[in-house]
């Protein structure tokens, strides 16, 4: 497999973990979501994040899911996968293992004692060490991780470490962080920058120089196609796509709550065959059910209108 | 003044502080602010919030500021006034002096301190306690005051102290909070819930049972119709009203930056003089102007499009 | 293995994990730590705790930790072994392994999430479904977990799960906890009390109504004397020795410098072969060093004055 | 009056606000209070800081605070007031009252939103352009701001601003802070470090280049004692001193609990009149004064064997 270089660009659908009724994961749509996302223009995929249902599974099931998504993808995109954990032992382990199994690189959010520049650039750089030649991706997600990386220690970690070829930007609000980073002599060289926030800011965060987005939405030809259109120079139909699919994207960006209703959606769309949480996990209540539906009803008549 | 009881519903417009070049207070704006939100159809006015720059007042400024609206307003409309402070003293002394000056009622938000239902039950117990039959508003914002009230707390406090006459219901996620406190038999007398967040789940709040909205965006009159058109049944409308300010409201929903979005949006329509902030503040680039001007542009066409 | 009990008490030391310089698990140190704790008159061992390096093992060496401590105490005395994980199916995994290799209990602390009083009783109703009659020790300790739980919601977990049979109490201020606990008619049954912050309050947590300590400090044989004669009601020469002691106790519950101070110490004691801490890790520096060697002197002068 | 300078050594004792048993402020005590500080040898005082009961007072109340206890003083011992505020326009008014009062000082803990290394340093070089040629105090407390202040911004910010000529250090553990703070080369001029953390860390804090304390304790002759010993390089009988204080030392720093047992303890000791906290405030349990009792007494006989 190709590793993932500072060329990433597109969409990265950050994949969700299907599982059965009964909380067993659910492989076979695992390959159907897999097959769903390539045919709808993924540039790549991202799998065990943080936020999603990674941290529920067993060591012996995330490698079972890892090993399962690669074999499907058959090298046909670049596969990102997480790897943050406390412990160096545990990172090493998992990277290597990854890595074997096919995977182009791995995510590194950082530990929420980092409280200092140094304490951060210093945590990537025994990072760098410890992972050697794999190419890997800087997760800079305050929200989740309660450690706010300063623009400019972000440079310091590009320009010091050649491994970190990609930023998943999902800083809240980040946009002056992207024009910071484009701007002439911060960085050495061009690192891609991928956002992250379920797509909410993709229109101006393609205007202000990222290179695509790296997260979750149960629509993602949505984000694939804003990428696409920006990337054209086609910035207003960009926009006229986006606010299209606005309402429901703010509906799934509820913290907490998002994923079920990126699972309801999922599964309403045959994508995947249910949409089990496993525990413990936020329930989508039949209200709730009923408010996607109607979002989904009132974007499928502007989608028409649009086209 | 007549003040705020269970029946208080529409928009109450969470008051911007406005400023001239060096800082001070620019009196003249507030006043056409005033003006501005009675005209649009607010059915309240909320002021010395707790997420703008009220705390960035002197004492003496904070007295004026008041007043200087509760003269405009001359008793058109309610108007709620924020006293949360670290000490009862503080409290006790400004809800005299704001009551004295012809306000509704006062908003109370939770000290970070409290970690537990029972301590927070027991806050505002001694709230009501101290301010007598002054009528007050529970602010339930867990991302600013890092409590989070169980929808059975606020209950609790609603069924036991009859001066809570109203939730600014501020939670995120949050809908299913509206649901449970309006089940039957939850509280004993139904109160007023006025949502938060820049409006961003209004259509989705207000059938969920919501009364309105507490809360700012640049464009109240977005709110107003929302509220109004969900409250006479006509909740397509509403959503297409919604959808078309979305992608703004969106913008100006970014923490810590909104306020300048708004500011500079309130300036940009002639309603303040100066988008001015006061130190410390967040600073709006040169970028993110021109974002907002073209978000401004695409929605007014959208607007013309839906009449 | 007998199964831990309400009549757990004494003191149950944390275990540390010993390095070798390199990195890897010390076994032969481990073995010698097993072997100068039952010495020392410990009544329970307690392994892979949340504060400790157990969060940098791999999956596997965790299981060849537990069981090389299991294959070492042969069942002299009750072993809990840590299960906190973010998701059922790690836990339930992690309960079965420890407790087929002879584990007396698990050890579970409230993930972060948690803010309600009824989210904290619904999230142990659900492990105590899940792990079945195994019994569990129930981990308060704010200060680490964020979550803060009332007296009352302890009690309400205690006497509906009939397999809560002890409290890890790390509270702090937490004594008042503990004489709640302890009144009359508050629990259904009188459970296992067993404090933590490395013994700092052990003599004022006894009198309160504590069964001992489950914590760590380089001289569990303070914590063992003031234990047993605080139970033989000879309060003052426990206070006596709690005294002697409580210069260096207060200079090892430095928070994330604590854990290599107890491994200076131990390693000077010849306990563990080296203080070495895995990555990332605190640092001792020189003069720290000299710092825990002159308290350890003034210790020992004031422990034969003691005698 | 004369300013704080670089030179400000010995113990700096943070006051208490007595009240009366209604909550009125108690200003009989206060004169007692301010006597009984410089009787015992208080090199300076410090009002209105963060932890304690400033918070709870109106304004016009902390101005009579400040007023009664620099009349008092009358010039004898510099006074350093808090002034930490949301806003600049408060730290500005406040700063001018205070000074033309005859405060010596300010002291200015960084708001909980920075987050970054130069968040911080341009936070206080505002402050430092605010306030003019008024000499500040930097105060270095994590554990109640929730801003990690790194070893080497501290050193900016002192070699940048002159005007700071102080470091309230109350960082936990803090003593490698200090330590590098005084090593050759990393500041261009040597400033004052007075530390916090009530004491509890006051011998190695003076080994390491503090030049005393600005805390409190219900004994700040335990302070003034152990300062002035390690000064004249009398550090083994500083500690003795200190270790036969350290039981209650470690008890009143209690977290929430601490200014209880403090003010019940100078209550006591008849240098204020009542232990009342104003609400909200934690109360002090029978059983924790017969605790702080046993402590006292516990002192006063090892003091007497020290003699």
């Amino acid at each position: 497999m190709t590793r993932l270089t500072e060329q990433a660009a597109g969409v990265y659908v950050i994949a969700v973990t299907p599982f059965l009724p009964d909380g067993a994961i659910d492989m076979e749509s695992c390959d159907r979501m897999v097959d769903f996302y390539l045919d709808a223009g993924a540039s790549g995929l991202t799998v065990l994040g943080m936020m999603g249902e990674a941290p529920k599974l067993t060591v012996e099931e995330s490698a079972d899911v890892v090993g399962r998504i690669l074999a499907r993808v058959r090298g046909r995109v670049p596969v990102v996968v997480g790897v943050s954990a406390p412990g160096f032992a545990q990172i090493e382990a998992l990277t290597n293992s990854v890595m074997d199994l096919g995977a182009a690189a791995v995510m590194v959010a950082p530990p929420g004692y980092l409280k200092t520049d140094d304490a951060i650039v210093s945590y990537y750089r025994q990072i760098a060490e410890l992972i050697g030649d794999v190419p890997f991706v800087l997760q800079d997600f305050p929200l989740a991780t309660n450690v706010q990386i300063a623009p400019k220690v972000i440079a310091q970690i590009v320009n010091e470490l050649p491994t970190c070829v990609c930023l998943k930007h999902e800083d809240w609000p980040g946009l002056e962080k992207i024009s910071y980073l484009r701007k002439e002599g911060v960085l050495d060289r061009r690192i891609s920058i991928l956002c992250g926030n379920g797509g909410l800011f993709l229109p101006e965060e393609m205007a202000r120089g990222a290179n695509g987005a790296m997260t979750g939405f149960a629509y993602p030809e949505m984000m694939i196609d804003v990428v696409r259109l920006s990337r054209e120079g086609n910035a207003e139909r960009a926009r006229d796509l986006f606010d299209a699919y606005l309402p429901l994207a703010r509906y799934e960006l509820q913290p907490g709550l998002g994923l079920a209703v990126r699972k309801y959606t999922l599964a309403k769309r045959g994508i995947i065959a249910h949409d089990t949480l496993r525990k413990p996990g936020a329930q989508l209540s039949g209200e709730a059910r009923l408010e996607v539906d109607l979002l989904i009803k009132r974007q499928e008549k502007r989608l028409k209108e649009l086209n």
